[in-house]
């Protein structure tokens, strides 16, 4: 059994493949040629847990990943993200490989469906990229998005003028050319491609701000509270597309405009189906596309296989 | 993080008060301190994996618990059972201890519930224990029955010679007086304590050769298909105890007598209620008690803190 530290895993990251990986990830979802169980779920007062795994038929190991929050963790000096990653062998059952990444591979699988989204939908030419929040997330998804995009102007908006400093330090030496807005209205007025973050739980984007020929990434709502965009803006959407049409009738931002009735289930399209062709995109650069990451644990399996062989 | 391999596992459990340390989960899951999801499942061509977690207020850690079968493995020298358990603190999310177990404390913490079933619900005295089934559980289910039950005598029920062989080689040197059988009426007929370890599909006890003044541990049905008991026996019973009320509506010999309408499940008692003082066990040592065993995860939980005690 091996046991591989954060450390190594960043080691070998930028030598993987991951967009080619991530991509048969979610093909193989969407043709069913996985199996994917709900996601467990442990609630306690401290933190939240989340389990989720599967086995993809043509990988050698199936894969579980426990995954953590705990709000109060900064308090304390820790991040409220941990997380690990097992490997274990689809003949036998035995435990393969430890990934102890802290949640790392989590953040680095969704910037990386963040991109793959990008490449299938956004418009071209994309003449600046809008990143709303500033965590850690929306520093992973801009550093991604350059594997599919060649514009390097970036308006990040933030809640607040520390947090918007902080980003742009963190950003510094990565090629962007960065401004940074208090006013999220200047994103949707001036980005053509746009990504969101956060972990509003009230629409952060707005629909009558939003151009057309306008692409949006909507990553921070995975639960049925959280959202980011306003339901107008799926309504208005030419295309709708879902990591995982099951997982978005329960959480996120298409299951809030289900729930407000202003689109229904078949305008839905799955990412994996656009990737393996069976299903069209963005057919001109003025229409307006959204896609909603709720996080599918292929996403993990193939991750989690990418760095063990890359380890090994 | 500490890694605990199986040997460093073996070497503390001796020293451990596992009865203890699992009643005290029995009676806490019973009274509702406790968080325990639903069990995940992987259910592939090659095996299943389990995943059963949780966690008790009153307790510095949560477990979460991976178990696998993978009925090929003896073909390739491998046993079928593997399995590990993972605590975190429940402060802050942080992975504290991985205990590879190889699924060894799960067979434990199984048998130490059957002994404590017995504690609370044997005849006294208990003249002769049957025990069907001669796989490793059936030895774990007597070694273990030794710390509440004086007696010393065995009848082993197998399928085969040469299966009954290798269990009385398997438990030379433990103290035990054991004779062996095919005929499973046998058990009935001579044992007041029985504990059935098999994986049937089919009844391998009945309710006619059951002798008043008799109780019964069912170890080996955990799921929807797996049936040791004739309905007959848990409709006859004076007593029929669960581990858990709420996964024997679906799995194990209650699950069965249910479906088939010989009893409701008012008549069902709970396990950490009869400990806790809060249900009747047996008032008679001519009545007969059925207890059902289908696998708790408080079990999985007291029994990796008990043995990251030992081991810190």
């Amino acid at each position: 059994m091996k046991l591989v530290t954060l450390d190594e895993i960043k080691a070998v990251l930028p030598g993987i493949d991951l967009l080619t990986a991530i991509e048969t990830g979610f093909v193989a979802y969407s043709e069913g040629r996985c199996i994917v169980p709900p996601v467990g779920e442990l609630l306690m007062d401290g933190g939240e847990v989340h389990i989720k795994y599967g086995s993809l038929s043509d990988d050698p190991f199936y894969v579980i990943k426990i995954a953590s929050g705990f709000p109060g963790n900064p308090k304390l000096g820790l991040p409220s993200g941990n997380g690990l990653m097992l490997l274990f062998s689809q003949q036998t059952g035995e435990l393969v490989c430890i990934l102890l990444d802290e949640g790392h591979l989590t953040g680095v699988r969704t910037a990386v469906a963040g991109a793959i989204s990008a490449k299938y939908l956004a418009p071209r030419p994309v003449r600046r990229i809008g990143i709303m929040g500033t965590g850690l997330q929306a520093q992973l998804q801009l550093k991604h998005l350059t594997t599919v995009i060649d514009c390097r102007e970036v308006l990040a908006w933030g809640r607040g003028v520390e947090q918007l400093r902080r980003f742009r330090r963190a950003l510094e030496g990565f090629g962007f050319s960065l401004e940074t807005t208090l006013d999220a209205a200047e994103i949707g007025a001036t980005c053509n491609l746009i990504v969101t973050t956060t972990s509003a739980t009230e629409p952060i984007l707005r629909s009558r701000d939003i151009q057309s020929g306008t692409h949006i990434t909507a990553i921070g709502s995975d639960t049925p509270h959280k959202q980011e965009l306003d339901v107008g803006i799926l309504a208005d959407a030419d295309k709708v597309v879902a990591d995982s049409k099951m997982q978005c009738r329960l959480r996120g931002e298409i299951f809030k405009a289900l729930e407000a009735g202003v689109i229904t289930e078949n305008v839905v399209v799955e990412l994996g189906h656009l990737i393996g062709g069976g299903a069209q995109g963005r057919t001109t650069d003025s229409q307006v596309t959204v896609f909603d990451s709720t996080g599918v644990a292929v996403q993990d399996i193939k991750i989690a296989n990418a760095v063990y062989d890359a380890i090994n």
